[in-house]
């Protein structure tokens, strides 16, 4: 089959290179025996819909071919790599505010009398969603527990975090709380040369201390929400410090403008699973290549979550243009690394 | 020879997917009979210290070992891959927007008054370059040649641009501007697992035009100067805008915080030529890793050009630092693809 020869091809060049780059080999490169890339999705339309895209973008006789360097894919985290819900709770970066909220509430007294504050300290987490609503609070509290420190202060302080946190509904580490199906997706689009990015509403430098290690994307590829950065020379040499406003909000329109920012390109294919990530499809629908725009709709109580709270607008546009909406409950067969199903 | 094995074991991987990644193969891999990966560079230090420093950071045993995934390289381009001088003139991005210029007079008449674009129709470089030297000049100039059009339209305006601009002075295109001995450099650093950024004072969307042609840098790789964008709604889709006002103007500090927003790492080998890369030279030299910062001496009045203007405080730090100033004359043997010394 066509198909599976290309991966073979491409995993045959990146083993003879892979002692020098293993950490772009993908994670989860499990094709399994039969030679299935996509061994954890259901077959269904979803399944064949990226297939065909796949074998069709990457067939040089074919009408609907893409050269590997327009292979450009974008893949939204939160809710399509990784489990958010509840979002003001156990979302990744909403855990690490609050656990830096705890860690900081000493120097910081005040908190006891102040939202959002307070409400973390309390563990409300009814109130804590209720003060959320208002943005004033999440730039407060953003501003409170990722800026003024360099980048290197930032990334040890999430590193230190993800040593032990853990998702709370499932009460497993984070990276156990990824969706196998997506890890297989990126796998298979990482075999095809596309290159995959991350186009997230969360902090980019907060995404990038896994994204090498859980998905197989480097730092680079990874674009997000930012803080002002500032350069502060040393008798040496420098160090970047982020301040406490935050530069860019990498949500909705912003996400589409980022992407031009930092690739300057179209992308032929774009996952996420909220309104938020709207815009990003449309600017792929915008252009005049093959195109496939992936809704990961969350619909599985058992295994995961069922809320189609702020994907309503991203539902209707799905039906309405054709987007392939993939069904948690029917699409996947296995959800989370730490189970078999 | 372990260094020129580890040349060639990239490039037989390479190979091997060539015909869907053939952009990525950088496009003058001359390594010559005799397995030199620089053969347009003499023998001396700094072509000494840009082998030692390869061979040093991809050698697995070796205390200096750096893995594939933080081999970041960043690049400036204008004087640095390509010749500049005179700024005001025949900097590649200078003669767009005069090119621009003349091409919107007769639906601007008042520019036969306004400056700086009455010096621009006049063909009167002093008066310009006197003019450029006000900012308001050269964000108004700026904002007129380059602003207010979708990506994909802009795109078109440069390609039209490049099909028939030459650098005047040796009156060949600019892709014959470039400098041979940088391209295998970069050849150098590919098939060694970096990943090589260009970061330019230049606009980003401006440089991708040609850097995966010219130099096999993707456009994703290039980070530079940008406006603000705009996602624009269509029927089906939505476009990206180029707004008029610009958003990051990536010279001096901004080159190092705009590393942070894309990479996310610190580079550990930077190349410049003037005062705006010291920030990036100094960025790499805070880390802890082996680091190399190649400062581009223009001291060849007979094969380019030859000036320190712009560079004295770069050329000052080299020398109080130990970074390794490369030396036109001295260290290159060839200097333009369209000669052959």
């Amino acid at each position: 089959m066509r198909f599976t020869m290309r991966v073979n091809r491409a995993a045959i060049a990146l083993q003879l290179i892979a002692g020098v780059v293993a950490v772009i080999v993908p994670v989860a490169a499990q094709e399994n025996a039969s030679g299935d890339p996509l061994p954890s999705w259901s077959n269904g339309a979803a399944k064949r819909a990226v297939l065909d895209f796949v074998r069709d973008v990457t067939d040089k006789s074919g009408a609907k071919f893409v050269p590997a360097e327009e292979r450009i894919a974008a893949i939204d985290h939160d809710g399509t790599l990784m489990a958010e819900w509840p979002l003001h709770v156990d979302a990744i970066q909403m855990a690490f505010a609050r656990h830096r909220v705890k860690e900081l509430a000493k120097k910081n007294p005040v908190w006891e009398y102040e939202q959002p504050f307070k409400a973390i300290l309390d563990n409300d987490n009814k109130e804590l969603e209720r003060r959320l609503r208002d943005t004033f609070n999440v730039l407060s509290l953003a501003r409170e527990t990722h800026g003024a420190m360099t980048v290197d202060e930032f990334s040890a302080t999430v590193q230190k975090f993800l040593a032990s946190a853990k998702q709370s509904k499932f009460d497993v580490p984070y990276n156990q709380v990824i969706y196998t199906p997506m890890l297989e997706l990126i796998a298979l689009l990482h075999a095809n040369q596309f290159k995959v990015f991350i186009v997230t509403g969360g902090g980019a430098d907060f995404v990038r201390e896994f994204s090498e290690k859980v998905y197989g994307i480097p730092r680079e590829h990874v674009i997000g929400s930012s803080p002002e950065y500032e350069f502060r020379r040393t008798p040496t040499g420098g160090d970047l410090v982020r301040k406490s406003n935050i530069a860019s909000f990498n949500e909705n329109d912003t996400k589409a403008e980022n992407i031009q920012l930092h690739i300057g390109r179209r992308p032929i294919l774009v996952a996420g699973n909220s309104n938020s990530d709207v815009a990003m499809m449309e600017l792929a629908a915008g252009g005049k290549k093959p195109v496939l725009n992936l809704l990961l709709r969350h619909d599985d109580a058992e295994r995961e979550f069922a809320y189609d709270q702020g994907a309503e607008k991203a539902l209707e546009f799905a039906q309405s243009r054709g987007w392939q909406i993939v069904s948690m409950r029917s699409d996947f067969n296995v959800v989370f690394p730490f189970r078999k199903k």
